[in-house]
């Protein structure tokens, strides 16, 4: 499977991540917009994901609690500012461990050749410094582990 | 009375506004969360601000419209991120003329010597383009305006 495309220019708030899934636009925005999916492909695989809350609907409330093989828990949370189907959701993001530190993300859903779908989420945070310290968290690796589970996801639902 | 301190480094994706208020920051912090006030300080003087909606707790949708002296609306909304009385308010922004154009907004009320109170908005938008934008509408103009109803609003409370 191929890799995101990551660009974090050096300085900057933002953080773009982009990539092309084998499946319609319609089945991406569906399957990551579903509660009961989010367990499916959210996370790294040695970590299990609770859907504590997800009201996707403009000012519904997100909370997603992972915990790893050795029982510690981490929780994140925010809202929704809007959803546009099939094409974006505008959402906050805060990581319980860092209270007060707030991202807003847009995930942008388009067509592309072949019944293929890019996401782009864009990232933006507060400060460069708390940009700087999600790149050094691991952010990108976790995130291409979520992207592959939810290709082999995607994959399961087109069948 | 005094002025917001306007910070807008170039090329950066935020707009840091920040003022002092002769009031008690619960006081600050109250008015600015009360529905039934802020039509009696958000905006400018020769307009009239509706608050459609102002649901002010996490996940709440605030909707407010702006009518001109011609009887042309403009309309604003987001939703709370979090509410954290006295200190701190972080919510989403949108211009309903510009949709799909969000910021992310932080306001923090610091305790000064005096009984007095600071305000600062972080606003972070989605990228510099818009930024810019917002500096170019009248931005701090119109912020200013608004500051200085605050300011007059606080003194009635306060009497």
């Amino acid at each position: 499977m191929t890799k995101a495309t990551v660009i974090a220019e050096p300085g900057t708030y933002e953080i773009i991540m982009s990539r092309v899934f084998n499946a319609p636009r319609e089945l991406v925005y569906k399957t990551i917009t579903d509660p009961k999916l989010v367990p499916q492909w959210w996370g790294q695989r040695h970590n299990t994901t609770i859907v504590d809350k997800m009201e996707a609907k403009a000012g519904g409330v997100w909370r997603y609690i992972q915990r790893d093989p050795h029982g510690n828990e981490f929780a994140f949370h925010g809202v929704y500012h809007s959803l546009t189907a099939p094409e974006r959701v505008i959402d906050t993001f805060e990581f319980e461990g860092m209270p007060g530190h707030v991202i807003l993300e847009t995930l942008t859903l388009e067509e592309e050749v072949g019944g293929k779908t890019r996401l782009t989420v864009s990232s933006v945070f507060q400060s460069v410094a708390d940009r700087d310290g999600m790149i050094q968290s691991g952010m990108e690796e976790g995130s291409n582990e979520s992207y592959d589970r939810l290709e082999e996801l995607l994959a399961t639902l087109k069948a």
